[in-house]
């Protein structure tokens, strides 16, 4: 049976107004006036309780002020664009870390004033630096700073597919190479940032692109009954928790990732693989038959995971899901997909968004209940919950204009 | 109203039989025949689902072993002497890393035939290898093995309190020197460790076994009502959420080896401050009110903490408690510590122990039902559980001898 037309209009009304209330939510609480960027650890009511900056969470507040602001009427107004300006200049400021020895080498952590607390030898603060770089260019037609995202770019592919010593992660003998999903998806997540409306830039970038799909296609396995969140550089299965880990909110985030990439090349076995795979696969191992909602993290072969938080219900694979799943519907008009979107919807909705303070809890037991009642911590800012309701609100806006026509 | 001396006989039965089955279950399924040293992975029915042998649990295996068969009759039995001696093996063979540019430098993790797969820049390795070597030095004879010990003791104490640049952590501009409480109570443990029944070495390593009781003791923050797990090396609070943290299990762990720092100095200030503070503000910040049990993690200040698990129920506090409340309580004979022993005892021996498959299961939700299943994993090991079980039953046997005479 159809959804109705006046359903899909409830749930565009949710997304807008959640949306607002989450932007207003970060504007409000999370601005640091005195040394800029901005707090990210904001309790449940709005109080900063940490003032430490983490790096990945400025990149991405940045980038996410820009795209509201570039893509959405509403949004573009000038304090919106003063948040994100005052951001970036923190990061091009206090993110890089000279002492490292590496010019692109970024800090996870900084103090509230900039100077770094840790260092990850990993890629992903960098990750989150070109994202904002690249997308407040976009606003602001800054030359310079768009150059410096695509530097840093061809520092990462660098790190990732010819040398990772610059990241200053010793080879150990017993820990060969190994293809972890997040690096490619990340990868892909970037050529699409820095290719969109730039035919020369997604030129130079289209090998990347592909090799990123490669890469992350290598984690279909078992007959493609699985999707692991490790293999080996070759596309093997690797031995152990590593090589049986699974997580369904990452799998359905690549999900989306390779969909969008698909219908951009009008790759059609491409566009099935992302919805049977990515989409279907995670939600029939992931989701939570007896409480509802996706588990965090779990063994193929049905081990207990290590991880302690394994059968937390997180907020960010619910966001990623409910993207998957409209994408998927919004491109195939397949009953099913909307009824997978329902069911995250409902879950989401009636567990995650605190209709009290605003914003969303990020953390949950398994049973439903709030574990975790901040509304920013070390991992969670303004990314995920808006990058979802602003997603899901534009896919509505397109299904229901076409319904219309 | 005193407990009776039958109830006291009843705990000393149970100590006693579960220690025989721990011991049973990690004799039948740990010892790798092949490779050498220790699986620790161990599923909840006995059965290895992963090969990876962290380091820390190795040397704790194997000083477990020993300290069995040194000091208890029923122990004395060559498969636990093979096993310990297999065990210690793996580790002089395999534990170092010589690619870390430092001879002393222990790797975290190994694969089963010994390749180094991480390298934490931490003590903590090598902590649990001097703890391995003196004790088996101590069963063999080997005095190559015992200098080995505490050449490697030296390393450490000049890694803690002279130059850190040995464990290859770079120094950041936003991460000054914290005093983590675990440094000062490895320090005091290895102190104890290498001095028993060793005068001059006793002699040797007084002093750091001084200066670690004062690093531990300016843990004691807010008037004496908090005990913090990180604080400034000048003993100050810490801003934000590291320096809010509280670890209930951990505190009374330093508890007892206060308790019995002091007791073998007679020294009754330190002990009156390892029972006031150390024990008994823990509980009143940590114990559950609502489900009981031991909570993981606290924030003094009330907030959520950051860690996903602070909620969580898991066993090593709980086996410190019971160490740290049984030891007051014989050396002090008041009552109300052994109160705070059996309700620890009633919440720990019905939620944790195994009765279907031995061994205890070691991570369990708020509410107190068993979340990860395994008996061993990457940090849960034959240490925690059989240490307290084997404190404990001395403990009683020198109650019920007292009582007796």
């Amino acid at each position: 049976s159809a959804m109705s037309e006046d359903t899909l209009e409830q749930y565009r009304q949710r997304f807008r107004s959640e949306l607002d209330r989450v932007v207003d939510f970060w504007l409000k609480y999370s601005l640091d006036k005195q040394h800029g960027g901005y707090f990210t650890c904001i309790g449940k009511d709005g109080k900063v309780y940490d003032e430490l900056k983490y790096v990945w969470l400025q990149g991405r507040q940045v980038w996410m002020y820009c795209r509201l602001y570039r893509t959405m009427e509403r949004f573009r107004r000038p304090e919106i664009l003063e948040a994100a300006k005052a951001g970036g200049a923190f990061l091009q400021r206090f993110a890089r870390v000279p002492s490292s020895g590496n010019p692109g080498k970024c800090a996870f952590c900084l103090t509230r004033d900039g100077r770094a607390v840790k260092v990850q030898r990993t890629i992903f603060s960098e990750c989150f630096y070109i994202m904002a770089m690249d997308e407040l260019a976009r606003v602001t037609g800054d030359q310079d700073m768009q150059s410096d995202a695509e530097k840093m770019m061809d520092q990462l592919v660098h790190w990732v597919r010819v040398d990772p010593s610059g990241l200053g992660r010793p080879q150990m003998p017993g820990d060969p190479p190994v293809n972890s999903m997040a690096v490619p998806m990340m990868l892909l997540c970037l050529v699409n940032q820095l290719s969109e409306g730039r035919p020369a830039t997604a030129q130079k970038y289209s090998e990347v692109g592909d090799w990123s799909v490669q890469q992350i296609l290598q984690h279909v396995q078992r007959d493609g009954t699985a999707i692991l969140e490790n293999v080996s550089p070759e596309g093997k299965e690797l031995p152990g928790c590593q090589g049986r880990l699974q997580n369904p909110g990452h799998a359905l985030e690549a999900g989306w990732f390779l969909l969008q990439y698909a219908q951009e090349r009008s790759d059609n076995q491409l566009q099935r693989t992302a919805v049977d795979k990515f989409m279907e696969v995670p939600f029939l191992s992931g989701w939570d038959k007896e409480h509802g909602g996706l588990f965090y993290f779990l063994d193929v072969d049905g081990h207990c995971p290590t991880q302690l938080e394994w059968n937390m219900k997180l907020w960010w694979p619910h966001c990623e899901a409910l993207i998957a799943y409209l994408m998927a519907y919004t491109h195939s008009k397949e009953p099913a997909l909307l009824g997978r979107f329902s069911q995250v919807y409902d879950y989401t909705f009636s567990h995650f968004s605190d209709l009290e303070h605003g914003e969303w809890f990020g953390y949950l037991s398994q049973e439903g209940s709030v574990v975790l009642d901040f509304k920013g911590g070390p991992f969670k800012g303004f990314f995920h919950v808006p990058r979802c309701l602003y997603m899901c609100e534009r896919l509505l806006d397109s299904l229901l204009e076409k319904r219309q026509d």
